[in-house]
């Protein structure tokens, strides 16, 4: 079998120390015997407007996705209870395509627990008896690690979802659940 | 041209009154000539676990998307100052099927103005000139709604993007932005 590419979605590009974690990542996912592609940022100078910039790392991610032939994409929430939205479309691009997708979280508290939290606890049951939050929304659990989309578009495609337990200063830097993800996808494709 | 199929993603199938929502959307949709595709709930009683339930959902809106022509994205901002995660993975789904992608959103702020917003003006430049919250993450400003991968997304395939300005008590049911999206998705597809 030709070498597995292994896409690595997350928000880790934000990072002041990006470079130092991807490194980390990607010499992980080496150990294991895959090949690793990250997505990373095109050189500002060639772009006259912000928005250009943008449109051409987008074109250059996705083509980085094309020619990778699996996923593993870290949903640790970012900025909030959720995972960072970008990540969410390379699941989504990369599942059409009918690719084995993985991901992790560093965080242990699954979706529900997390919405639960964002509402302070003040959750009741509508006259159908379903849980919403004081803004009226459906309080969903399924038992989740994050939307339902992307759990289940990952494990119908015979994947798997690792939530590990960072902490909260670590939660871009601890590779543990990484690590196990990583193991599992190289089982699985290798 | 055979009917044109417009698969609507979105929280709505979160709001206390989403057939209502839903509803409301569909008949502009048609009113447009367009064919509208929405995702929905799967009925609990066939599933021993609200897991299974998940992965039945998850199925059916994969397989409302495989028929569908062409994708309208409800990205306002949902929990957060983010698009709802499952929108983003359908996004990323279509686009990736290199069908025709839209989206709008209710909130005018664009998504740097409410990472700015996010960090309560705390943003500071780092030793390379790059603008970071207190958290070291970078304030990225594509001029953009969301992240890069979502517009770019969509703009790249020829599609369009319309932030709208409903009033905070109706981010879910204004349906202002939405008709605009709806005008431009038709002129293109019919």
């Amino acid at each position: 079998m030709s070498a597995q590419r292994i896409y690595l979605a997350g928000p880790e590009v934000f990072l002041p120390n990006m470079a130092e974690v991807q490194e980390a990542k990607k010499t992980l996912v080496r150990e294991y015997g895959l090949v690793p592609v990250t997505p990373g940022d095109a050189d500002a100078a060639d772009f006259p407007t912000s928005h250009e910039k943008g449109m051409a790392i987008s074109a250059r991610d996705e083509t980085l996705m094309d020619s990778s032939d699996a996923i593993i994409a870290n949903l640790t929430p970012y900025r909030g209870i959720a995972a960072d939205t970008g990540t969410c479309f390379e699941l989504g691009y990369m599942s059409a395509q009918g690719k084995p997708a993985f991901a992790y979280s560093n965080e242990a508290k699954n979706h529900h627990d997390r919405v639960l939290e964002y509402y302070g606890g003040k959750v009741q049951r509508d006259a159908k008896g379903l849980p919403r939050g004081p803004d009226g929304l459906l309080v969903e659990d399924f038992d989740m690690i994050d939307n339902l989309m992307l759990q289940g578009g990952i494990e119908r495609r015979g994947g798997a979802v690792v939530a590990g337990h960072a902490a909260a200063d670590a939660m871009f830097s601890n590779l543990a659940a990484f690590t196990e993800i990583v193991k599992i996808a190289a089982a699985k494709l290798l």
